[in-house]
């Protein structure tokens, strides 16, 4: 068995939980509200600034020129391209650029993306691989969950980000990642394995914990 | 003014609302519920070990041989003296040592120790001290403040903590690591003063939210 | 006076060391032997492969969007391109991919690359901008001087190389990297630049130390 | 077989030419020149300064209490009393507090550090071990094999360095490294191992590399 497929297997419950959050559901079936996704949106962006410094350092932790370059063209890719798709889509919701670039972490965000920078700042590429995988993955089937669903790919607001998430592009790139981790684990003494189980199931749990600060529109307890 | 002053002036806010905190004040006048106590001691046991890795890091990030050596004898101290009597004082809460072992971070704790953690591994020496800070200058004055109140110090459960932070040695140890981040701040231009004065108020906030956490015993949505 | 035109002006002496080193000499003028040319090239690759790791770096120490999409390209096309083209070119010397994937770090080669890793990952974004300039701004300079040597830069070998390393695109990469340092170092109190200027130093002399390393072929006294 | 083991049988011929080298055996027979040991002295008070972090990033990388407290304790004792005898060793010499605080790393000190400190603050904690261990394992054994060197232990100026790095107190701590890299290797897949041969094999090269710069007072090029 492949540890992806140990993680998969062990971590349903929780991994569940993520999909049949409200929020995800709302976007399937077009109920939520947009004050919510807009809430999102400027969250997503500040978070998807610093996940793209984990592609960095994925370029820093290894020592494979393939793998380095892919990582390069991942960080190179999110910066300059997905960044402006990213403030394409926020206009349509009246979200202006100023509104993105001026916008600050709320405390489940910094949570979450620090988790991750120092996990794989201070850790091996192995480690960095779990931290930034449950989001890809989970992203790569919850797009697809709701692609599934009549008209969900439609919807005026909500159809494009099942279509970004859902599309072939994006679920080979969760592909890569599956397949990096596989294969950085293999060989890997138990008590490494279980280092690496535990910061996916973290990064997990932090994704549920974004849906649901989303949801509440959570931020800063003096804000 | 120097810049912890300012610090200080300007977060007056946030921080006097951590002073506030039901915790915090329950454990002034007796009346905190022994179970929200047993949680935070754990949690605060596993906040510890990573908040001594800080310590381990300004001694990595001065090059400066008195500073060095005053981050490593704090480590020292921590992990070698600190800990047991954490662990002692525990046990008289019915609290095992292998309880604290085993503890796993709740998402709170996780996030305030890892957004200290990269703050320091990845930033400078000062951006490290504004991160620390905030823990240590916010349990003397909370010390401080609870030792005048009548009986809070004899009390046979809280009394114990309340000595330990209002002692003249902790409050040295507060006012060297105010000293330091207003020595490190002198001359640096205004926007790296911003980021110093953000990491501060992130830290006094996750202090707040550590409260919280703590009184609600908040531990994963999963778990 | 803008702080590169300080270090400029301060460190002519070193320098031009680099400049007047019998390598760069026989470069320009066509004499220098083949083998030790061969020898840098695979030293060259080897340092390439970690030195990309400085604009992963410097992704990871900005904040700002511009700057960090301005590393991500420079790493993509390094990783992805530019390394290509060496492999192109040290075939045209005989030199086989498996001997430049398998090329081990001479002791100089490991000196410099760790130094400036050492130093990007520890430190600011200005150290590091500070730690990578000396390669591309005397690559530049070096470039620009051999190409207005007669026939310099149709040598059938060395001529590749000094019209890489003159063309406009290359100076325009160092000059937008002098802009970053002068950019990063306004304002900073005179113990910072004291600093910056002692990691250019330093980078300075390895580049030489590195000419000098090829020109004597030398690697580690047991091998 | 142990890991350690295995490194030393390997790597026996590199060994063994630290051991032989001028300036060891200089120390031994009490030939060596007082001028060329002056420039030990002062380059090894930088190099303990830097070598010393590694303690601190040891504490950061481990999460073992009993591994963090060992670290914590060896920083301490570094910083806080081992670097007060090198000064007090060192006036005997004529060399002052000044000129100690004063000194540059030399181009060979700075690799030397700075490949460790990467490697270090990059890498895991077996990583790590395996860059620190070199140092201590050959000082211990060259210790004890110049002790036995009769007069040796006695000698007026290099009899104390002899009597340190063969004490019971030092050899103990070369043990416990030892063993902390054999129990950190148990179970790793063979590239991992062969990861850390190399980390262990270029810092034992370092050492041939100090020595022999401190026997050619070796500094930089522009000095």
């Amino acid at each position: 068995m492949t540890f992806s497929k140990r993680l998969y297997d062990r971590l349903q419950p929780v991994w569940r939980r993520n999909h049949a959050h409200p929020f995800v559901q709302g976007m399937g079936d077009g109920t939520l509200d947009l004050e919510k996704f807009r809430f999102y949106m400027i969250q997503d962006y500040v978070y998807l600034k610093d996940y793209a410094k984990l592609f960095a350092l994925g370029a820093v932790k290894s020592d494979d020129l393939a793998v380095m370059g892919k990582f390069a063209a991942l960080l190179d890719s999110t910066l300059n391209e997905e960044m402006s798709l990213h403030r394409a889509y926020a206009a349509r919701f009246g979200i202006t650029e100023e509104e993105l670039e001026q916008a600050k972490p709320s405390p489940i965000t910094l949570a979450y993306t620090h988790y991750m920078l120092h996990t794989a700042q201070n850790g091996s590429l192995a480690e960095l691989t779990a931290a930034l995988l449950p989001c890809m993955w989970s992203y790569s089937e919850i797009g697809k969950e709701l692609s599934r669903l009549t008209g969900a790919s439609e919807h005026s607001y909500y159809g494009d980000w099942i279509k970004m998430y859902s599309s072939e592009e994006f679920g080979e790139l969760a592909q890569w990642c599956i397949g990096l981790l596989d294969q950085l684990a293999e060989g890997k003494p138990e008590a490494e394995l279980n280092r690496l189980e535990e910061i996916f199931l973290n990064t997990t749990r932090y994704e549920y914990m974004f849906w649901e600060m989303a949801y509440r529109m959570e931020s800063w307890p003096d804000d």
